[in-house]
């Protein structure tokens, strides 16, 4: 569309040039977004820095000056969505007997969600085929959300408890989100989270 | 390796010829086995019937013979490691609150041998990524191997119970075996069994 969008990232001046739209704060969050949503559709195999800065209607040097390689922007669009700081607290503050529920809402929260899905999928899809996609996983995924949600439970192997916990909510996302299996698929998110909810509780606190 | 095995598949005689080996029961179980290895190597989309055929050195023509489309040389390889006919009564017989305990039992079976590992790591990666695959996963595993647990089960809803247990068992393999999160990657199947089973178990009895 725009001018310059499928030239092959020319290094301009030495930096990125600003490009075809300003830089700025937006620019930032527009890669991230296209990185998003180029990943979820395409898969991390076929996503490009130079899909992406395309989709973005920015250069490419651009992205590797904001992000640095692809794993780099995968990372980054991955994280975006979370927001591991904010979220993590809102889980674990509030009764204890309820963290299981609190869990799968922010779950059913971020899967029921078209936005937040893309790039959890995005993350789910590429795991289980490329080991870059893998690592950004265990890296982010696993240290960041449930080290830090493990380090909370006053349970022997807190982790390990947490892995057992997420590896539910990535089987449901997986048969419901992907594979669409009947009944699964349809059925009400508040029916699943009252059915799942005593599992993560059992993992979390028991 | 062997003579013709990279030609175009060239249709002799009409009929699928005999190749460079004779044809017979061990040619089938071949290709099978060849299509299992290939899919879970390369994933679906990178596998072709004539990378099948040169697996199995056979030719590509003896592979649509056999089983038709890529699709349907798929089902057939995830189909021959479960051989549900044969597992299904094992896990439903015996006392009823061990049920969880056998299911777990038999879903680490799988995956702790390598053989039967391959199979199902090709339709889990898959299914996550072609719709085709996605498609076999939901005819094969949900309606043959979960509906007939679930027609066994004196619960209410019993597919979604049998799909919530399948769930947890999927992301424990995407953990554990895929992506290979620590400690669950290293932790003894015993133990995993021993924490896991009475998520099972209450999913499908209580």
């Amino acid at each position: 569309m725009t001018p310059g969008s499928d030239d092959p990232a020319p290094r301009r001046r030495g930096r990125p040039s600003r490009g075809e739209r300003a830089a700025g704060p937006d620019t930032r969050t527009r890669i991230l977004e296209a990185a998003r949503t180029e990943f979820a559709e395409r898969g991390y195999d076929r996503t490009s820095v130079r899909g992406i800065a395309k989709a973005a209607e920015v250069d490419a040097a651009l992205v590797h000056h904001y992000f640095g390689t692809k794993d780099e922007v995968f990372a980054a669009a991955v994280e975006l969505s979370f927001e591991p700081a904010l979220v993590i607290p809102s889980i674990l503050e509030g009764p204890r007997q309820d963290l299981g529920e609190r869990l799968a809402r922010f779950f059913f929260g971020v899967w029921e969600n078209p936005v937040t899905r893309a790039p959890v999928l995005a993350v789910l899809r590429s795991a289980l085929t490329h080991e870059a996609a893998a690592k950004v996983l265990r890296g982010f995924v696993l240290r960041r959300l449930l080290e830090r949600i493990a380090a909370d439970l006053d349970v022997p192997d807190p982790t390990l408890r947490a892995e057992l916990a997420a590896s539910h909510m990535i089987g449901i996302a997986v048969l419901r989100y992907v594979v669409g299996a009947e009944p699964l698929a349809s059925a009400d998110p508040e029916k699943i989270i009252e059915m799942v909810a005593p599992t993560l509780q059992r993992y979390l606190t028991e």
